[in-house]
């Protein structure tokens, strides 16, 4: 029988898909769970659900930006952002693809979360990104090489397109038995999901989601039922 | 000396904003804080920033509506929805404003609240909100009729113009010695602070937020940085 699979969508963007990444390993490790880790593009989800970023709304972005430093200090690593933020993470993305990093995969991808997001470099720098990959031992002129070729970037598009089909609105995502989690607050949940202790009363959820929505603002009606 | 104060912002069509109420009372006993509750208009809110609210995302509506559920139940209360959700939330927090609820309005809050996310009536309705007045022996005829008049609409815009002035992005958001904290998940970091323990180191977040951005999506230039 096939492992268990948990579908972990992730991009460099999101210190939150960081800080998940450094537990979400040892949940499947605990579960016996197949992790897959996909890299998308958070800026086309972004636009696909019509939202913004939590970056692209200035108080957010402070107030978020205090909430990742506190609970980094809180849980013993170092904050320090990526150089600058936005920034144009398609080829850290791309070098994260299963088609490129191999069976180096997951170790790649926490190297380069660390590099981004503790110790703060430029993620979207391809020199930066070659020093992390050396690290590792990987060979980055090749693979810095194969991430422009049409099919490496067709393969993005793909992990993206295929996320937003399975409803993935943000990063980081979760998705176990087609059960979807949001966001790294979501670990005790999880965690309860995965111990088969899951409180959830499904038709009742069910029921809710199918009721008569009382209002909607004219921006949202403008934006989603008009076009 | 005056007691520090504690802003509390809220609209009753968010379920964290009733999380949180659950909490943040005792956290202001627990410290000596007065607690001031601002009614203030979500969807406004979303209109000045640019942004959507959790409900008109569909797959975002329904995994934090999971997430309220399991919540709820891990946290030992019920949890069932105003009956349509979004629903016009004015009458309930015109009847939350100082000058309508006066010394009742916490007590007043947590009573619609309750009514609202944890019995579902509907909190859009006059005669649904008439009987969560009345049973905490309230006029309900008369605060009714007040809600009504230019004054206290008014009242209720300027709440949220202040919220906005103050950088309130969102619901719940707590704002206490001008440190801005916004979400459910902050009771921890809340009290850490309040506590007098905050690990932030704010020369560093400053510098952080003063960086360069290094890339922005179309979308959000043409939003925000073209009118």
């Amino acid at each position: 029988m096939a492992a268990r699979q948990l579908d972990f969508y992730f991009d460099y963007l999101s210190p939150y898909a960081y800080f998940s990444w450094r537990w979400i390993q040892a949940i499947c490790k605990k579960y016996g769970l197949t992790l897959n880790a996909h890299p998308v593009v958070f800026g086309k989800l972004l636009d696909h659900w019509g939202q913004l970023g939590p970056a692209e709304v200035p108080p957010k972005k402070a107030a978020l930006y205090k909430y990742c430093y506190r609970y980094a200090q809180l849980n013993g690593f170092d904050f320090n952002p990526p150089l600058n933020h936005p920034y144009n993470p398609l080829p850290a993305l791309r070098l994260s693809l299963p088609g490129i990093a191999g069976d180096a995969q997951h170790q790649l991808i926490s190297a380069i979360f660390e590099a981004g997001w503790s110790r703060g470099i430029d993620l979207a720098s391809e020199a930066d990104l070659a020093n992390v990959l050396e690290s590792l031992g990987l060979n980055s002129s090749e693979m810095l090489k194969a991430i422009k070729t049409a099919d490496v970037k067709a393969e993005l598009r793909q992990e993206t397109a295929q996320a937003i089909a399975r409803d993935v609105f943000g990063v980081p995502t979760f998705i176990v038995d087609g059960e979807l989690f949001w966001g790294n607050d979501q670990q005790e949940h999880l965690d309860i999901y995965l111990q088969g202790n899951d409180p959830l009363n499904r038709p009742k959820v069910e029921e809710m989601l199918a009721r008569h929505r009382g209002i909607d603002r004219k921006t949202l009606i403008q934006r989603h039922y008009k076009k």
